[in-house]
């Protein structure tokens, strides 16, 4: 059990992809059986209508099959074809209509003519279907056949959870959401990701902080997330993500959170430095975004940022037909798993520690802490991190606080940090 | 009333162009008559050779009539010409001089030889002429006769003060100077301003903040304000400013108070980044300034800084018969009072609000917050400010630290901020 | 009495520069002597095996004669030649060698083929012989005789220690040591600049810090120093500095102390502002450095940082036969004890200042406090100075916080001061 390997992510995408997702119903539930292989989640539901913080849980939406038929019987936004051409939550409708009258029904995107829109309406009732502009300016005037076959029935909100213990007090979170339909970017990868990272933690024999991992529906699934747990996690969170927009090609990205400096934060920049890679720091804002306007809501105000690629609505594929398999790259996916888990480590490795001869240099020499072994960079970098490590151990700075002052890398502290320690010279700070 | 329109700018500029002003006198007292006309302002009178902080107040100065001839009958530096001409506070003088013991009462601009400079020797007895130094250069040698026929006497130095009643606590301060003869820039422009400012905040319903208007002569004209009325700004003064150098053609600069980041500059500096100008930010120095090394002198350390056009001391023409009708503008002059009417729209739209449904989002849908109306542009900048607004309506930040943070206008800010408070989802932070 | 000139210090160098130092020994002692002719230095002694913070005291090494010969009778390596051919602490060793096995003790730099290195193995018991690369290049194979004609004792290593007292409680420390042979930048530029400051000191006729001046071995002499007065340093020193690569032809640089911004820092880097000179900052780092490294280790976390012009490792002739005489200008050396002495005169004048006529500016005229001697930018630098010390003397800025925020020359600010506290506008915060 590890990290899954572009291979696997591509062929657990390929079987996902097809599955009519929405915030409830039947192609989320499917979808997470499939992930269910993998990661023994546990399923909460929230029943519709029960009120969730400031929400109430909507009725469960069950689409079955949906179309318009033209006046020469060629049939158009056949769901079965492709499921973005329904409009999310559409309610059922039989009828006819002339073709000027159902143009209030059907959505389309002038710019981007030969993309299909993601649209939905779960909260007011619609119905209505989206497809592509060149599509909808090729529709022959006359009488439309619509068939929305469709239901909205009472059931509940899942949240799907599953839990690492780990060894100390402190928990990490990664929360991705499953409520969209057949996008790939935004939004499997997120769910992949989160089903590769549970994979490669759990393969440890033991972790740090215990790791909590929830998957639901975007906004509405924080909510009800929260209602249950959230008090639990301003106790106990010490640094949470959202993962969304995982697999484009683009280079990382992370959100900061609303505090702006948490310890998700340091710990996902630091690692981004580390890793040397191009990436873009980006402010928190409650105006656009994912569950982080959930988490990070000001009663809330948890420590929650989002390491991603390219971030929603910076791509012009973005909630539209175009996000799809071509889109993405399964080395990126599984890149962005690798960086997750240098995050993950960085967490980990975050001690203070306590220098314990903090008068003068202590003498390395008879302590045996001079290394000659590899090259002349290695051992400089090694005595480097060494002379910061016992400079700043003073109980104040934690493993963070050392690299982001000292430029070093977080593993190189951490590994020189562990050798000080057996040797007596640092202890962790109580 | 309202705020004065260019054209209204004018005749007042015109009818007080010629008075022949200093800090005390004839001069002072008509140009105030001619204000009284627009403003009911109270007079303050602190009597000659009382002590006000650690000033004696000086004696009042009648200038009446100054010229010297030349030996060629030839009237030179005549006061009714040109109010510059003399000295400020020159002591009465009958005699003759040959011109080589003349050159030391004559004042001229090598630099600039057209401009005849504008000096002053208020609490050093003098007698002295201001002249162009192309004139200088021209009197023929010989035997002048000189005649000032002024006079300095006990009488007062006054504080002009009108107040607008405001609704809460605390007060903002306008405070300028009538003390400068015919310059244009420095100094007509501050009264102006503070005249059409009092009428545009005047014709309101009601104001948040009590106005005070404040018009004497610079720096002994603070000092005996202050006197009067230190203690109590210190209490009560949200914010002040000094108004000078308004009426040019450049663009507006802002000068900060002492403490560098108080509610007058943190006002100040949105409300012209909201105005979209092009603008100059000063720090504070009291090496350089008006009235404002008075107010934020340290004992009273005010919250007092300056929105003006081009600084005192950056235009040649300072201190200059240059500083003439002609180097300003006087749609100039109304776009700085709109400029100051852009601060209190800030002052007073800056609450601390507190949001009531803090844990996740409040769901709006229900609430009818979501708006379709307008632009696509103006949806998006409305939704934009909601979002930040109930992200950061935890009762630390006020609206503008909420702009600052978020980038929204205040004026978007303090519209939804509104509108959510009606929802019931914000209430002022008590 | 006062600072060395350029002659005088090269005078100096001339007789240290051939004895064979090291941290302990007749080379040190020698040296020691030499400087004692103008410094009254006391030297502690700190026996050999003692134990000094963490460190174990090491044996004293008597180097006497040490070179190695040929196949062909050739002597190389000649101590008596250059004191650096010998490996600093080598053991003695007499016998012979084939070159193959010779090779395993002998050190040069292929990378500056002519250089000899300086090297040391003071607690790695070691023989070992410099050498440039063009001459270990031309060694003829065979037979070599070596001879290394040293001994290790029991002794001591001497910190020598001269103190000025001063009028007021607080301490400065000048730090430099004695222990590299002949090298000319690092490090005899350093007890020369030492030894210049004293006399430039102790010529005055007080101070107002007391100022100590050490001098030791590097690294084992700073622990030894800081055993034994470390505990007082702490509670006693305002500024210390470690002097150190103070004579190569470069600009000055800084190295700031590991708090970053303490009094050490703020005066050095002002009064390199002041100077007008090109200057580098370097921030704090402990994996690279001299005694501050001790005395920024974090139990004593003092105040120290080290004025430099080229900062060890910078220049290539650094630790080589390179680093000589002529790398060095002994006007160089002769302009960092006058940068040393600026930051002296800015700590000397760093008082808290309070205004005893904080509300409204003090009326100046009637006190004589307005001067009109000297040019027109004399008299608007002395004024600038004036309004900045009477607006910052609010008991919370010292002298070198108004330097900073005013930009004003810290001379002309202590010159103001002194006047407004005669005159009875200032006091000093008590």
């Amino acid at each position: 059990m590890s990290a899954l390997s572009p291979h696997e992510l591509e062929c657990l995408f390929d079987r996902l992809w097809p599955l009519p997702r929405s915030i409830t119903g039947p192609g989320f539930r499917e979808s997470l059986c499939i992930l269910e292989e993998l990661v023994p989640f546990v399923r909460h539901e929230h029943k519709t209508g029960s009120q969730v913080l400031d929400w109430r849980v909507p009725q469960e939406w069950h689409p079955r099959a949906a179309w318009i038929e033209g006046p020469d019987g060629q049939r158009h936004c056949d769901f079965a074809v492709n499921n973005l051409h329904l409009l999310g939550y559409s309610t059922p409708f039989r009828g006819e209509l002339d073709l000027a009258d159902l143009q209030a029904h059907l959505y389309s995107l002038p710019e981007q003519p030969d993309a299909i829109p993601y649209l939905t309406s779960y909260y007011a009732p619609r119905w209505g279907f989206c497809l592509s502009h060149r599509e909808r300016e090729q529709l022959p005037p006359g009488r439309y056949r619509i068939v929305i076959d469709s239901e909205l029935s009472d059931g509940a909100v899942i949240s799907a959870e599953a839990i690492l213990p780990g060894d100390e007090p402190g928990e990490i979170l990664f929360s991705s959401y499953l409520c969209h339909p057949s996008m790939a970017n935004n939004e499997l990868s997120g769910p992949l990701v989160l089903t590769s990272l549970y994979r490669a933690l759990a393969a440890r024999p033991s972790r740090r902080y215990t790791c909590r991992f929830v998957l639901g529906a975007e906004t509405i699934g924080s909510i009800c997330y929260l209602a249950r747990v959230g008090d639990h996690l301003r106790k106990e969170l010490r640094a949470g993500f959202v993962l969304t927009c995982c697999g484009d090609r683009g280079h990382l990205s992370y959100k900061r959170s609303r505090r702006g400096d948490c310890l998700a934060d340091r710990a996902a920049l630091l690692a981004l430095r580390d890793r040397g890679c191009e990436h873009e720091v980006i402010p928190f804002t409650p105006a656009l975004g994912s569950d982080e306007r959930q988490f990070c809501s000001p009663g809330f105000d948890l420590p929650v940022g989002s390491l991603m690629r390219t971030m929603y609505t910076r791509f012009p594929e973005y909630h539209t037909s175009l996000d799809n398999k071509s889109f993405i790259s399964f080395e990126h996916l599984a890149d962005t798993v690798e960086a997750y888990l240098a995050v993950v480590e960085a967490l980990e490795a975050n001690r203070v520690w306590r220098n314990t001869c903090p008068f003068g240099e202590p003498q390395l020499g008879p302590r045996g802490l001079f290394r000659s072994l590899g090259s002349q960079k290695e051992v400089e970098r090694r005595d480097t991190a060494m002379w910061w490590a016992l400079n700043l151990a003073d109980g104040q700075h934690d493993l963070l606080a050392m690299a982001a002052r000292s430029g070093c890398a977080i593993a190189d502290l951490a590994a020189i940090c562990a050798e000080l320690a057996s040797a007596g010279l640092l202890v962790e700070e109580g």
